[in-house]
């Protein structure tokens, strides 16, 4: 077998070390400034690819990232099988049940958001191909197809992660959304995938592209139907028979490598077929919650921000920059994606405010629209101008979501005790013998820190405590206080090695205390903070290792790491 | 960048998907004849690959796993991520801290284990050159040096599990073992990485190969040491500022390429660099359960079974097969291994016996030998006769370890309920009103499949529940007897929907039964099970979970999933 060279070797590694540690960390960066990982993760190859490192240090760009043998076909290699594993996860987080249980309403919106920007796409592509950036070669059909689809996807994970972090993923709004870009997805990518298969092969001829629709439409119906069931009914004897977790765990991931052979054989791509596995594989019941986070958990954090960085390597972003295209592309694709999610709420007879922020939500078109704008310049339809402006489109559009549906909506914004965190309120060594000395050393701190009153304050938390002593048990204590005119919830945390009594139900003296003061015009606020924190402390082992940290930053990663994981975003 | 065609990726997606699943199947099958995934594994490359598909489809075979061009590469750069990885795995299982604990005896039994084989394998390569296969173009030192390693290697994952198999993982000789393994892992492996060292590159010189062997040595030290304590202090940091999990699996994914990439560049193999940050990463007290156990499952499931069968498709293992050869190789490696293992063993004062078992234990060669033998027919020290001996003594001594060990020692047999599971012996619908007709209704099963007599086993299972009754709460009853002349646990369980009195201590009604019929010359077996099943049960969940399952395999699918993931093997 032909082997790669210690220099292709080192360059593999090398390249792949640095582009996944560049993205992790610019993927960081986006989340703290509560923008998509993905963002980031694009920017980090941008940086590392032609538009910044190859200008700046032309050489080593071209040694780590050759353009050309066997170092280029290999990091090919595995960005392509990262991106085709990245869409099974995104199949898998398509959940069909969620259609069905949203009923009318989620179906009127995600058919009138396709509808709507998909035949004003078609019309604009029509009238004004050249100002669209079409490529003289390009043919027009296929063209104005690709457009009017690049409009009316959606992208499901920005998305759920937007409704997430604010809170309504679960309310009725959020579902209906939800469901309604689930169809999305689910339409635009079949309708995507005929129009690849359009292209034919190099030889193909019209017998050979109506072969390879039917086909794609073919074993699109094959895997929500009957290949659905069969997964279902073989989950439980993979269980039953293989080795736990490995073999349920490959089992998904050879599926997937086999439905991405075959859809790119058809001549569609790869990535098709991975997806509609995902979503066959995610939909059966049987399919345990442990392979699922394992799947997701290391593809979401090696695959897909290698994928995305890859991304912005593939051409140079300042130099095929063309600021009219990629205003009228962001422009057309905001308008006709609010008209269709407006319209299609107003049919679902929601109020207008909620049809505007379906619009909005639905507007996100996230790692979904960059996929689909790097298949299109790969197979030609598009050239390096309309691929860039596509890309600053997602990104544009995803960013837009969550401050819109903010202004829009105005959610009760949800505090989590890990947020609230700081080191300036974090006392480790609390030196104090009884309750009231150990409350007021927590107000002291808290009032220093934010500039509150502290006498008004510990009288309003002494008043509480002695109404009824705070300790919860299980060795931690949550004294608070709703304060006037305070803005946002502070959380001073103090720890005593030898405990205090604060006459906690289950005897047990408090060793970690939580000073909790939230703004008085926000009364969950406090309660949906002491919650978590019960929750977190609910076992044991949770006190001993709090007791074990030895600064802050022990102690961050400990409350960081005992949360459930955040979306991968 | 350079990219694959559609058929280039369709033959990449089809060799990863059927290259997989052959492995995982035929890993399976080796497992449920008690041997290791890995044989199984690489005899699906073998099956896959020139040995009989390539004789038998050559075409096929060759359209699969083309010899050259942009597959071949693809196919490559995949298989050696896979290894590195892989690698990375095989050094977080390293525990530093057990050679540490274990002290002397450990130490002493790695040294010699290494030594005797070493100096047996210097002398045999120098005396006899040619039986051992030696190519005439090899350098007579470097194959001096190799046949050592090759003879003193252990496989500390193969080690790890057999012991487990047999319960004494956490026995003192099972530690024993273990830190001596880790240490002979560690030291044969630097070793080996300067063999390769005094290779040098193509235009090597001496000057040139004494700067690699002295960065090979520097890096090991300097992860061993510094690198260690880095990445110690950098956990809390990751976990407190980045999102969870994403950020800690990056950063150990990360910090593996790139080590990899430097090992790579000073003239050894990429492997050694994601062993050594393995080793560094998991040696961190911060580093978080759920980290360590998302990448080795992910990895152990797919790059481990991908990359063992990739071996396989290496050489045609029947064409270069050579009988005295493979023999002699064998016959060496078991005798100089077992005297290493059996005199490090007395010296640290162990009994004969229990010096012998060492022997055996320490005589497992497994994955790390097969790597072993592939790096050096890629860097041409071996030729294709010599890795195919290699390959097949690596196998035989893995397999030899576990039946040797079971006959030196006569461990008390590990019954797992899982594994006494049987269709037969299963009644998902128990209609059946009181205490005794339900344990009649269980006994008669038991001695209908098993040809026992129904009378007396009734009379000693009632006696039993009459002294005191067997509910142990949650749903759960454990109606049980020794039987006289029993060989085996027979384990029989009859679901009941609606619940029978069992007196249970939390007063809820048994729903699922476990008739429990063990040896009587086996004491320890049935409290084993009892204990095991009511660790299954203690929570509510799983009760509901028991009781909306349908048939046999949905219950087995239940118990296999419940239970911690069994080791990689």
């Amino acid at each position: 077998m032909q082997q790669l060279t210690a220099h292709d070797i080192t360059v593999l590694f090398l390249s792949l070390g640095l582009l996944l540690g560049t993205a992790r960390l610019m993927g960081e960066l986006a989340q703290r400034l509560h923008q998509p990982a993905v963002l980031g993760e694009l920017l980090a190859g941008v940086l590392l690819g032609p538009t910044v490192l190859g200008t700046v240090a032309p050489q080593f760009s071209a040694f780590l990232f050759p353009a050309q043998g066997p170092s280029a076909i290999a990091l090919n290699a595995i960005t392509t099988l990262a991106i085709a594993l990245f869409l099974m996860v995104a199949g898998i987080e398509v959940d069909l049940s969620t259609i069905w249980r949203q009923g009318k309403v989620g179906v009127k919106i995600g058919l009138v958001s396709i509808a709507v920007p998909f035949l004003c796409g078609l019309a604009a592509a029509w009238l004004a191909p050249a100002a669209l950036g079409r490529q003289p070669e390009a043919d027009p059909l296929i063209f104005m197809l690709f457009v009017a689809i690049a409009l009316s996807i959606s992208a499901l994970p920005v998305i759920a992660k937007t409704l997430m972090d604010m809170n309504l993923y679960r309310s009725d709004l959020g579902m209906v959304v939800i469901s309604a870009a689930i169809l999305n997805d689910l339409v635009g990518w079949i309708i995507f995938a005929v129009v690849l298969g359009m292209m034919g092969k190099p030889e193909g001829n019209g017998n050979h592209i109506a072969m390879t629709i039917a086909l794609t439409l073919a074993f699109s119906a094959t895997m929500l139907t009957l290949g659905r069931w069969l997964i279902h009914k073989a989950l439980p004897f993979i269980q039953a028979y293989t080795r736990w977790p490995a073999g349920e765990l490959s089992f998904a991931i050879i599926l997937a490598l086999l439905g991405a052979a075959f859809t790119e054989w058809i001549g569609i791509h790869a990535i098709f077929g991975a997806f509609l596995v995902g979503v066959a594989v995610g939909d059966s019941a049987h399919l345990r919650e442990r392979t699922r986070v394992t799947i997701e958990h290391f593809i979401a954090s090696i695959f897909a921000p290698l994928f995305f960085a890859g991304i912005g390597l593939q051409v140079n972003f300042w130099f095929h920059f063309d600021g009219p295209l990629v205003l009228t592309v962001s422009l057309m694709a905001c308008a006709c994606k609010l008209a269709g999610g407006f319209l299609g709420g107003r049919w679902g007879r929601m109020p207008a405010r909620e049809a505007w922020a379906v619009g909005f939500a639905m507007n996100s078109r996230g790692a979904m629209e960059i996929i689909l704008a790097l298949l299109a310049l790969q197979a030609g339809i598009i050239g390096n101008r309309l691929f860039v402006a596509l890309v600053i489109m997602a990104m544009a559009t995803s960013m837009l979501s969550g401050p819109a549906l903010r202004l829009i909506l105005r959610p009760a914004r949800k505090w989590r005790p890990r947020d609230a965190l700081s080191s300036k309120l974090f006392l480790r060594d609390l030196k104090v013998c009884t309750r009231r000395e150990a409350v007021e050393e927590l107000v002291r701190t808290a009032c220093a820190a934010s500039g509150l009153d502290a006498q008004s304050i510990m009288a309003a938390v002494w008043a509480r405590e002695e109404t009824l002593s705070t300790g919860i048990g299980n060795g931690v204590a949550l004294p608070h206080a709703r304060v006037a005119g305070l803005r946002e919830p502070i959380l001073t945390v103090g720890i005593c090695d030898d405990g205090i009594d604060f006459d906690a139900p289950d005897g047990q003296p408090a060793h970690v205390l939580f000073l909790i003061l939230t703004p008085a015009a926000d009364p969950r606020a406090q309660l949906t903070i002491a919650a978590e924190i019960a929750r977190l402390f609910r076992k044991q082992a949770m006190l001993d290792r709090a007791l074990r940290t030895k600064n802050f930053t022990d102690f961050l990663a400990l409350m960081s790491t005992s949360v459930g994981p955040d979306a991968a975003g």
